[in-house]
């Protein structure tokens, strides 16, 4: 069993380094707090003996060796980047989670025949850069490097040049790895692990996601002087299109949900009817068909509800993967795991993405979850018991164990 | 009758000051760029002959003497600041008429018996600073100047501590000076003028003004493991009460209108639901009761709307003023000269505020409007035409010397 004070600790340690406003963190990928995280990370892993790979997108890769130099890596990890209002545990878990299976071994000089490769995924939140698990996702194929490179932030900074100035740019050619499996712990997110009181999610299925960027284009105008009829309120449209949105998810209750969390407002000024507003939204669901139709009620809707206030509408897909279904064997070994250490647990659906999602198209994956409270996440509040951090450590080390084969 | 080539020189000259994105200006109050403008202003008003006061609140007025060394002035001008995405006209050509009236009555070598001071107030617009016409407010005794002061940007600056730092903080009382009678060109920031084939609008009532700042607050949390049933999201809450305001303000058409131009929402993530959106709604009758009705509905209707989702909402007044009636005397000057210079003209009442409304309450006022065109205004294509800046400033200075006596 690994040691549930050390990662504790570890886990306020990382915290202190991008505080959040309410007790939480902004870590934001690829700012200098990103940075101070990663050097820590850097750090502990050294400390802990193993060596680190960087590749081009800032993966980063800490090696504990093998007995067998011919066996392939088994890789275990999460993301180390926080929401601009996230909790301390989202992703950060799983990383030091990762470390703490490493320290463990080390402890009890067990060693195993693959090495085991603890990694921190560059940008997986996707808040600053869109899409979410953007540097997995050029791990696994899914989209080149360049086009990453050439994403923008709201300032227009590129997600290349920022990775420069932070100094974790490497030269390791992306995905030239090869995994001999890939596990990821992860808090659930959602309320389901603990409103059923079990320790253990072992999650078989991720849900998919789109993220439709839409823009409603109307006229600025004064509020005060331009009648009602000769409105075009960008906003007001806006509105009803967010109106439309949850309807649609609802339809297909309880297998898809859908919101907009990112709405801008031009110019954004109290006498200045809106000309325009950019907003994004996000539809999930675990069942592909119910995720394209969602999709499509959105363009066909918005089309009609602007074109009813005589405004201009455009969506842009900027974001998305399919739902998935995770490798059985690496999911036997997770509940395997839980089962001979006796923790309760019970089969999940992924209500989130995970950079697993995109692994699991390279090598065979699994997650692993432990519960949150209220099922509460990307909110500074987010919270988790060192008993559940424990359990799912636990889980976590003996499949990855298993599968690295002592 | 004035020089219309000169005086849209000054319009064209002051708009090189803080240029916008598309033609229009970003010169929003206290910012570097006001102070560039009003330095600009000083120099002209003191190459036209005119000494210059300042006062507490950067209220500028500069002052062609009279014969007559015991009569009140004349007061005549409005505001130089502009919107975030605003136009050349809007208030710039209030207070460029008052001074191409100086430098037209310096031509003919025309002395009144009241001296005419031109007049330029600080933060009209009121998007940086709400509420709008806040300096003429504290002149005419509606806000204290402590509270103006106090007043904080969406970057927590201060009002007090930005007219120090760009230097234009004066040392004289604000409200102290007494006036004969205040004048105010304007363009008309609507399209009746243009749509009736008038040159010019003799302004007999101001609508009033209502600005309601209204917070919603939910849970932010994961936009895709929360599931619908357990969603407080902020963001669909604001967007029914935008419906709402809509169905309000065309419950009382053509009498009222209203809107939002101003909408944060918070943390503004994709994938977080949106825990806290702030908006103000912006509500506008030249009937005061249909005002009150308006702010009332709001209320009871945004509180029924956040209950239903499990939201919190607060209210906050944050501008307001009631409609205005002009003062006959004045008013009868300004059809007066239209009538005298053989413009075409109608009695029209403002559906913006304008600092005449405020100084209304402590001198004789009236108002001069010429057309925009397609009523357009807050808008960086806002335009006029050579001739309506004419017409408008020959309409003004003819009302001003009448009033200030040759
Ligand atoms: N786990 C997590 O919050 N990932 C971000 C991508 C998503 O929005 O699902
Ligand atoms: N004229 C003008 O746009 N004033 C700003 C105050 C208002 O919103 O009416």
């Amino acid at each position: 069993k690994i040691n549930p004070d050390r990662l504790w600790d570890s886990l306020m340690e990382m915290a202190k380094i991008g505080p959040g406003v309410a007790g939480g963190n902004n870590r934001q990928t690829l700012t200098d707090e990103d940075g101070e995280g990663r050097a820590l990370f850097q750090k502990w892993c050294e400390d802990a003996g193993c060596s680190m790979g960087l590749d081009q997108m800032g993966n980063m890769f800490a090696r504990r060796e093998g007995t067998d130099p011919d066996a392939l890596p088994v890789y275990v990890g999460s993301h180390l980047d926080t929401q601009p209002t996230g909790g301390k545990y989202d992703g950060v878990l799983g990383v030091l989670g990762g470390l703490e299976i490493v320290r463990t071994l080390n402890d009890l000089g067990i060693k195993t025949k693959h090495p085991i490769v603890v990694t921190n995924f560059t940008n997986e939140e996707g808040t600053r850069y869109a899409p979410a698990m953007l540097s997995s996702g050029v791990f696994a194929g899914i989209h080149t490097q360049d086009w990453a490179y050439g994403r923008v932030d709201a300032e227009g900074k590129k997600f290349g040049d920022e990775l420069s100035r932070i100094g974790w740019r490497g030269d390791e050619e992306v995905g030239a790895r090869k995994m001999h499996a890939f596990f990821e712990l992860h808090i659930e997110q959602g309320p389901i692990l603990e409103s059923e009181g079990k320790e253990i999610g072992v999650v078989t299925h991720g849900q998919g996601l789109s993220w439709t960027q839409v823009t409603v284009t109307g006229k600025d105008s004064h509020t005060g002087s331009t009648p009602m009829p000769m409105r075009k309120n960008a906003g007001l449209g806006m509105a009803r299109i967010l109106d439309k949105v949850d309807e649609i998810a609802w339809s297909h209750a309880p297998h898809a949900v859908g919101a907009a969390g990112h709405i801008d407002v031009y110019p954004n000024s109290r006498n200045v009817i809106p000309g325009k507003v950019v907003f994004t939204v996000d539809f999930r669901s675990p069942d592909l068909s119910v995720i394209e139709d969602m999709e499509a009620r959105l363009r066909v809707e918005g089309q009609k509800i602007a074109e009813n206030m005589g405004l201009e509408i455009e969506f842009e897909k900027v974001g998305g993967f399919d739902p998935v279904a995770f490798d059985d064997g690496c999911v036997t070994a997770v509940r395997n795991a839980a089962e001979r250490l006796g923790y309760s647990h019970m089969n999940l659906i992924s209500g989130a993405g995970h950079d697993a999602c995109w692994i699991n198209r390279v090598a065979p994956t699994a997650m692993v979850m432990c519960p949150c409270v209220d099922g509460l996440s990307h909110n500074e509040a987010e919270e988790i018991s060192k008993e559940w951090a424990q359990a799912g450590t636990d889980v976590l080390m003996h499949a990855v164990v298993e599968t690295a084969e002592v």
